[in-house]
């Protein structure tokens, strides 16, 4: 592959400076389709990610279509989800694909194929993965996500109850002895990607706005310093207000993506780009 | 959703005690489509997922296709999917949905209604799922599956390296507190389906062959005890013999299933059939 003209974390500095950090989840999970009047198929799921992405043009630098909600229609709601993903690489949106895919190094490379290259039908800007098989068992997605000018988001804490025990769990080997999982996880994604002091890193992190950084180790600080980006679901329905973004993540707040889902999707088909534009506002005032 | 009339446990057991317990693994690697002189392309997968059908049809009972390498082509790599599937089912083979999905209850719906809904177009009998978000995450997806006679298997402990170091991190809270994600893991999943006593369970685990489960603190006799089916991949090319079944997994043996793709797959098209057979029969000596 050749060298990318400009990485990942590059172009989403650029969007974050330019239309602010909201990012629209496009969840069309069957109660919403229904409450827009639209088909529980992929037709549907298409039509409903379509308007997100109309609502969004120019107004949310960056959207977040879960893929679950794509796939239950098989490989129709896949047709789908390459549809909506060109439409907002039409209008000049980032697409993170929600996908939370994890797997041993070979077949990681099977799904970074999938979504993080250049002209395949999935084509994204970054990727959502899990690191249940190990931090370093993405790590060469991560070098593919590099060299493609791709980006990555690893899941650290997550803002789900269920999720406490496992990522409060403590490592008992290795470098990172002593720390809990999801700090672990967050200072391995940052040695990924070594090379980032002057822009962002292209390989980011997934951190719950709902729950305790400091509880969990994680230091907020040393995110801001190897300027690894945050995705930050649970806001809004969720619980967490943009309010709350510089408080939450201190340094790091300049790198956060808000990402909301339901307290925009709620507003139905018609009220959807007021309700985009007013989340973007609100973000954008939280951070200035 | 009505009862099913059969467990997925049930439906394991039946092949398990009729065929054995070898699963053909099912990935069409790039190098590997090449070398069967195949495309590289999503026609290439659907050919090659046809053949290993054709090769395991009354020979072995399982086959696990790999996702990653049919979603490498988007949608059109899924249709090729849908094809393999329904293949294998006018086979009388389970299919295991080798997929790895994990993520939030809701979401999760979403891909258990993807995977295991009877007359979706990805309809497999099994899937395979990631606990990094919490066993709880799972916890509907479980319910999903024994309502739809269908199956899970959770990766507890996997048989890649780079896996030690989260799996071996110790629960610091909870009714776990002091065991090993990989052991918490495996005693939650026997929790989620307690009325398992006469029949193997629907929800299994994924414990590599090739690691140390004791030093996991994995008990293999609980394993047993509660009917819990175990897919056990790194046999083959990952170092594992059919022989040692008994040795690593002690009474839970009899309810392993035995994954080996490289071995079997590197046969090329023309060997396939004998390979697949030679497996199987050498599994069936070891478990006998």
């Amino acid at each position: 592959m050749t060298e990318p003209d400009i990485s990942f974390g590059s172009r989403l500095q650029g969007v974050l400076n330019d239309r602010g950090a909201l990012c629209v989840g496009i969840d069309p999970h069957e109660h919403l389709l229904r409450e827009w009047g639209l088909d529980d198929s992929a037709e549907g799921a298409r039509e409903f990610g379509l308007r997100c992405i109309e609502a969004s043009a120019g107004v949310a630098g960056v959207v977040k279509p879960q893929v679950a909600f794509f796939e239950r229609f098989g490989s129709a709601g896949f047709e789908a989800l390459e549809e909506v993903f060109a439409a907002a690489r039409a209008a000049g949106i980032l697409v993170i694909a929600d996908a939370k895919r994890g797997d041993l190094g070979t077949t990681m490379d099977g799904y970074a194929g999938a979504w993080l290259t250049p002209g395949s039908p999935l084509e994204a800007d970054a990727l959502t993965v899990a690191p249940y098989m190990g931090t370093g068992s993405l790590a060469g997605a991560a070098r593919h996500a590099l060299e493609a000018g791709k980006g990555l988001f690893v899941l650290a804490a997550t803002s789900n109850p269920e999720a406490a025990e496992l990522q409060t769990s403590i490592v008992a080997q290795g470098p990172d002895e002593g720390r809990t999982v999801a700090d672990a996880v967050a200072r391995q994604v940052a040695r990924l990607d070594p090379g980032s002091s002057v822009e962002l890193s292209s390989l980011g992190l997934v951190l719950g706005a709902t729950i305790d950084l400091a509880g969990l180790g994680i230091d907020v600080e040393a995110v801001a310093a190897a300027g690894t980006p945050v995705l930050a679901p649970g806001f809004g329905f969720q619980g967490a207000k943009a309010s709350d973004v510089s408080g939450i993540f201190g340094p790091a707040a300049r790198s956060v993506i808000v990402s909301a889902s339901r307290s925009i999707l709620a507003a139905g088909p018609s009220g959807l780009r007021d309700a985009v534009r007013q989340h973007a506002q609100q973000v954008r005032e939280a951070l200035s």
